[in-house]
């Protein structure tokens, strides 16, 4: 049974997506994972070398192992950061990572900055480190800049969290110049970042490399993640930590759970040993690139005018803006009736209410895309009164609590 | 190259016993992990079948797959412990446990009580926490309940960290007898108690069931593991928690990483349903049998009169108590030099000091411990003279810091 929707934390927004994926015959807009690959078994079964047992067997070092954290390296150089096998850290993940990351930088009552909507399982950390957070709209080009500097000012805040490349939930990406200026501020203001990239490789176009590549004074903190373009199941993220930052973190890696699982680390190298990856990635990109395609056209035929959406240039999700008070939980509730799952909206925000809209993941069979969207356009269409006409146009409001 | 001994946090405890571990010739009785089992890449390249890649490639759920946690429930009714699948969580290794358990119990200047010794990780993540740390000595029943009740009605701590099954470092067995008046103590002073039971199944003789199966008041949580038992470098563990604790850590497992990784969950799992586990447990016995046999004699054969060791019924390690004011870390020092790797004693007691002892991991192969236990019987000797010949004798002193 999946929950009515209503609660918002990060565990009653997760599990009900989880259950969903769950349900045969849901079409599941939560749910932002890739297909599992194809040749996965075989890659799997081929890492697990018995020569190898002496490597994957043992406690490890808390890094990880060095033959990924090259090879990661050497990725990362590809996409125009240069990094060091030992500036890596290899994770449970990118959640993982922002948990080890935002322990480090925030204590309870500390000000944050986040971009607003944000990643619901970023906010429920720093609810639960008891931070103060600060969320900036997102425009077009990334965080809006004025603001954040009047908040830099305002409240020195101890960290900001950027999800730099299609964002999550907006699937915007921060454009070069806007990189460049939201280091400089966190400079001016002694600020760090954590820039979260766990959608990079999933991209239809170029694009600018992470803030990560700017940073000369170890600023930026920088994560990535193989759940997104291999499987999420195998639970390996990684964090780039340059400078003082690095023992300190590496440290607290140790006393979480000594290391990631060895098992899962030598499968992901033998991925990206094989060239697997690269072909996997290309395939991934044409299907995803499809599925934007198909929903897009889905939105212009079912929605209604007054919806405004994102068109993503990657990633897995685009974010539909919905006009002000139009009762998104009830239509949450009577899609859900009719087997269509959607993410509860106001989880993206730090003030957990935000502005009436919906992050749908597009990479669904084309007959769901269709089906689906017609549904919730019908909803939409019939709680759309003269009323409901205005929208916030991505207004300049800070949702602080 | 491995440091000189000195520094005893976690990381700086866990380092150099693993860099040991890895250096050719080195004889190290910090290390304590099995050896591979024999059939495990048999196993795991079994346990990933092409039809299951649903199951271990999607997100999971925070506390795991299902049949796994119906096996351990299953496994852990045998030890006397009835449990139901909806009360585990599996965890990255017992660590995560820990981490996940202390800092649901603990605040920040919270006293909490351990034995003394105790594992260094459990004091390491406790001090990361803040809280204030009672060590209360071992004797050979498990820790001294006078002086647990003194500081329970003194302190009014939070938790009672105990590791009941050849406890690490002693090898000690809390008696049965002992740990129905340490659950009655819990209870009457309203402490939970954290159940650590990492060596559990590594058992010589029977031993008694543990604390948790007397619980009636949900004042245990347990943790098991398999990295004792398996390999470590899987990284599974599991936490046993009823009633209504079990929600706020199952929501804190998925903040901290959403899940453990769900390849690792499969190949345990495969393990267990397979038999082979009940076979290499039962060989695992037999050779750690052997091996402490062969340690206790050569402990006999080159250690000073003036030594006094535990014999554990099961487990991995033995400790030796050595007389009051030897200079410890220049034998480990001098030990190192010789190729002899001893782990820092003063890192399992919780005001980092103690009394000089050694942790001796006994599953080494015979020649290495007939070998390094005569270069640090030597060295042992050389230090004694008349002024050492005083030794504490599991004294009753409670070390807080």
């Amino acid at each position: 049974m999946i929950p009515e929707p209503g609660k918002c934390s990060f565990y009653d927004t997760y599990i009900p997506i989880k259950q969903a994926q769950a349900q045969p015959g849901m079409i599941n807009f939560g749910y932002g994972s890739p297909r599992p690959p194809k040749d996965i078994t075989l890659i799997a079964r081929r890492a697990l070398r018995q020569e190898d047992a002496d490597v994957f067997c043992p406690y490890d070092l808390p890094q990880g192992q060095l033959t990924l954290c090259k090879q990661i390296a050497q990725m990362l150089v590809h996409q125009g950061l240069e990094v060091f096998p030992e500036d890596l850290i290899i994770t449970n993940g990118s959640q993982q990572g922002l948990s080890l990351a935002m322990n480090y930088y925030v204590k309870p009552g500390d000000w944050v900055i986040v971009e607003a909507p944000t990643y619901y399982g970023a906010i429920s950390i720093l609810e639960n480190l008891g931070a103060r957070i600060i969320g900036i709209p997102m425009t077009a080009e990334g965080m809006n800049l004025d603001l954040l500097e009047q908040y830099l000012h305002s409240h020195r805040p101890k960290l900001i969290y950027t999800i730099t490349t299609f964002h999550n939930p907006t699937g915007l990406t921060t454009a070069q110049a806007h990189r460049q200026q939201l280091l400089a501020l966190a400079e001016k203001y002694n600020c760090p970042i954590l820039e979260d990239n766990a959608y990079e490789g999933l991209n239809f176009e170029p694009v600018p490399p992470p803030i990560k590549a700017l940073d000369k004074n170890d600023v930026v903190t920088y994560l990535g993640t193989f759940s997104k373009t291999l499987m999420p199941g195998l639970r390996v993220g990684y964090m780039v930590v340059t400078g003082n930052n690095y023992q300190t973190i590496i440290e607290q890696k140790l006393l979480y759970d000594f290391h990631t699982s060895s098992i899962s680390q030598i499968i992901v190298s033998e991925y990206l040993a094989s060239g697997h990856y690269r072909r996997h990635l290309n395939k991934l990109r044409i299907d995803n690139l499809q599925s934007r395609y198909m929903m897009l056209q889905a939105l212009e035929r079912y929605f209604p005018e007054e919806a405004r959406w994102t068109v993503p240039t990657g990633g897995l999700f685009l974010w539909v803006q919905l006009p002000d008070d139009l009762p998104i939980q009830k239509i949450r509730s009577e899609a859900l009736a009719q087997n269509v799952y959607l993410a509860c909206h106001s989880a993206f925000f730090p003030d957990k209410q935000g502005y009436p809209a919906m992050r749908l993941a597009f990479c669904l069979p084309q007959e769901d895309i269709e089906q689906g969207i017609s549904i919730v356009g019908k909803l939409l269409k019939k709680y759309i009164s003269k009323g409901h006409e205005q929208i916030s146009n991505y207004q300049p409001l800070a949702y602080s609590i």
